[in-house]
């Protein structure tokens, strides 16, 4: 069999009939349940550059600081000792204040789920996954393109909850059918019934991050003293690009911090849009803005478990539009990566991509957007699957073709070994020159759990598949996720516990729930 | 701007009108024509499990050896202290043989364009890249799936030429309406008409790649005795895995060896199939059959400029069919990588999968696979763009999605610097609190070349995606090749070589060609 020629169907023998396709079912849960990277992380500045970048951040966090719409956050600055200047709403930052700050967040910590199996680590070159959180839009073959609504909503977090290499959940969309004041209750209410792994929560006031906060206690059938002590949910914290934090984020990293609650703080720096054109400036400003929420989550707590977040990309340079998953995007990659290593802190980055549908451009994007969070020592990797349109749909096809790529990537991360069993130099002896290894016996007591078995790759013949269809990826990621929904089962939790779920929802609805900040 | 919501299109401020896009016009070129690869490669063995799998390899070669087919190739072999069994045909290697061939291997050296700007370096940390070799078929989204034919070819060779990130030729389809006795003049005489880059020769016959060399010495105005000074053309030598070296592969090393041109050495080793289950166990036999194929290539001529080349993947565990882009596939790589620097020469590897059509299976594998060649610090990539369906296919589609592929891999090869400018605190400075970067003076003069360029990548909001015809990627795709082709001219070549050229081939097709052997 020759790599160019004769590699033809007819060509390659097939196993012998003894071995069916059922006997194949191996414990993938257990490889992709828990991620730990092997690989050393890609170095693209010195440490000099490094050094010159967070002196920066810093410097201008004296000199400019960042504007802070919360009075309340500001008093907190002020109250630690920062500069503010009421009239501009500005907080300027000694770099003293910043290093405290840092001296107590973190390095690694524990996000706690409802069975401990579904505990996830957060830093410590452990891999935590969550799905695409945010999108309006969902997307999928059969209905096409609508504003999300909570059933939607629902099935995504059963196809978190379904797939072992999503360990962390996410508002995967908007369900823009429940008003915004009961849309807390009823995300959080969905997170808790139909899945074990760690619930997201939006940043949209204190009202409605009390109400989660209570709801997860129910779940856990914990008091709230309890509650606090350790990390059961968390939260995306965007700061307004450039310089600027708004009201709930700032309210948020107060909550999430005093609660001891996870929150990733994530400026969206856009080179040449809302941040510099050049990526190190891009993440000069970033670092800069994640700083200063880092250190209002340990004013309000130290020791708080916060995550420093990079979504560093940069627009196209004819329409301005973002633009995701480029080489640049992946240089920010690794260049942030190296900034949280520096400051010691858990690092986020993303999967993400620019297309409309789910085809080569958003698999090119995505592997260019996970290869560059993996490289880069990725702690948590949001959007990891599902995210399309730049952000703005969620797509199902999507979610199942990331599955299929963060399957591959964490089978990667599984140790290669050559012991003299590996090396099978009597296997290769016993098999003839010409001859194949199909039936050697080091072959037959392996073949079951030698290889990665895909979910969605496709590696029928031409006319097999042709004749099945000629059905792309993303068109047979379809019957995918339809079939996982259709068999979902949610995990067990007490009776009593959904029970007292469902009327903290029902009375906090009628109650009239909360608004998020005007 | 916020990375869950509002990041919607109208949101996002445009550039300024002053910017036409037509001023986007950036050299790519001289960025794509030489790749030098800037990441400490990957390893997944220890230097022992090296050592072992080498040691074990070699000891293979002293105790079983291989089938070599070629009587004449076995005479060498005898002649340089082998030990050959003429009534098996097998080929025992003793190490210290193995040995001396390494020694004389060359760690690096040029290939010789027609024009010097296109010399290509292998080794030293160089990317070069190849297309597709070898597929029966070609594909495309207009005329379907059909046998490739000489204009194919032809069209292939012209992609190749129009984008810098492919450096050397290849056999880019099987043009199956040219007779195999004159089918190798017509596919040089292409070559070396359409393109000024080192041009690729198969391995079918001393006839044949004499008639190959002569073209090129008339292409480049050379007598034989210069042409034999430097590399000018490349060949890649597939073992008949296990163990075993064909008639024509056996004597094309030995051809190409003694004319100093550059050979890889590329055993087709799918574990589970013609190799051992255990990629250590495939890699061990890759590298058994490597050595045999470089020590006759130094026997033939010492300091022959060879490549270790690899081509290990899986079959799929439940159809024995072969899968490319695998995980396996990636880790093989980073294997392979380690065994080849443990040899000091120059390794191939590449750019493959099984997918049918050029969906997101096609961009997943395709990105396993070039992610796993760069960071286990591959030197020569073949197949880096349009091989399709396991190699049964040539796609135009899929050439024109590789491309982008590997342009954005080449931009990531570029510094990412952080100089003061770089890092822009001015910049920041000049711009308020939720204000943005568009208009700043620091945007401006570095906007028109600071970010990558796509060529397929469409980053246009969904709305006005929908309204251009929602096109996926493959769909685009088509566009870009034919413009590439509409638009084609062939490089400048001296009339009387053009003219030598063609006589050159007319002569010996009504001679009758040559035939390989049967």
């Amino acid at each position: 069999m020759d790599e160019t020629q004769d590699a033809r169907p007819g060509r390659v023998r097939r196993r012998p009939s003894a071995r069916p396709s059922a006997a194949i079912d191996i414990d993938a849960g257990a490889r992709y349940s828990k991620l730990r990277n092997p690989f050393d992380p890609i170095r693209v500045f010195s440490d000099d550059e490094v050094e010159n970048i967070h002196v920066s951040a810093l410097s201008l966090l004296e000199s400019a600081g960042m504007r802070v719409l919360s009075a309340p956050a500001r008093a907190r600055f002020a109250a630690a000792g920062a500069d503010v200047d009421e009239s501009t709403q500005t907080v300027r930052l000694d770099r003293g204040l910043v290093e405290t700050a840092l001296a107590t967040a973190p390095r690694t910590f524990e996000l706690q789920a409802r069975v401990p199996r579904r505990n996830v680590t957060i830093g410590d070159r452990h891999l935590a996954i969550a799905p695409v959180v945010g999108p309006p839009n969902v997307l999928d073959r059969e209905r096409g393109r609508r504003p999300g609504t909570l059933k939607d909503f629902c099935d995504f977090i059963k196809l978190c909850q379904h797939y072992p290499s999503i360990h962390i959940l996410g508002g995967c969309v908007e369900p823009q059918d429940v008003a915004l004041n009961v849309r807390h209750l009823e995300l959080t209410h969905a997170q808790l019934t139909l899945s074990d792994k760690p619930p997201f929560i939006f940043c949209r006031g204190s009202g409605q991050i009390a109400d989660c906060f209570a709801l997860i206690c129910l779940a856990h059938g914990i008091p709230q003293e309890e509650f606090v002590k350790h990390a059961y949910a968390y939260t995306v914290v965007n700061t307004n690009s450039p310089r600027q934090l708004d009201t709930a984020m700032a309210e948020g990293i107060i909550d999430f911090a005093q609660a001891g609650q996870m929150v990733i703080i994530t400026p969206f720096t856009l080179a040449g849009a809302m941040a510099p054109v050049t990526i190190a400036g891009a993440l000069t400003l970033a670092h800069l803005e994640a700083l200063v929420g880092i250190t209002l989550a340990q004013i309000a707590r130290p020791g708080a478990p916060v995550v420093y977040g990079t979504f560093t990309s940069n627009v196209d340079m004819k329409s301005g539009a973002p633009a995701f998953g480029t080489p640049e995007f992946t240089k920010a990659c690794f260049g942030a990566g190296q900034l949280a290593r520096r400051l010691g802190i858990p690092w986020r980055s993303s999967n993400a991509t620019a297309s409309n549908c789910p085809d080569a451009q958003s698999a090119y994007e995505a592997e260019m957007s996970i290869w560059g969070a993996v490289l880069a020592g990725c702690d948590v990797m949001l959007h990891g699957a599902g995210w399309l349109e730049g952000g703005l749909s969620a797509s199902l096809e999507k979610f199942v073709l990331d599955i299929e790529m963060l399957q591959m990537m964490a089978e990667l991360f599984q140790p290669l070994t050559a012991t003299p069993e590996d090396i099978a130099s009597e296997a290769i002896l016993g098999v003839d020159p010409g001859g194949h290894f199909f039936a050697s016996p080091h072959t037959m007591q392996r073949y079951r759990t030698a290889f990665y078995t895909p979910l969605v790759s496709d590696r029928r013949n031409y006319g097999q598949w042709e004749a099945a269809g000629a059905m792309s990826a993303a068109e047979r990621a379809t019957a995918i996720w339809k079939k996982v929904l259709g068999e979902f089962e949610a995990p067990v939790l007490d009776t009593s516990a959904v029970e007292a779920l469902t009327a903290y929802v029902q009375r906090r609805s009628h109650e009239g729930g909360a608004l998020p900040p005007s």
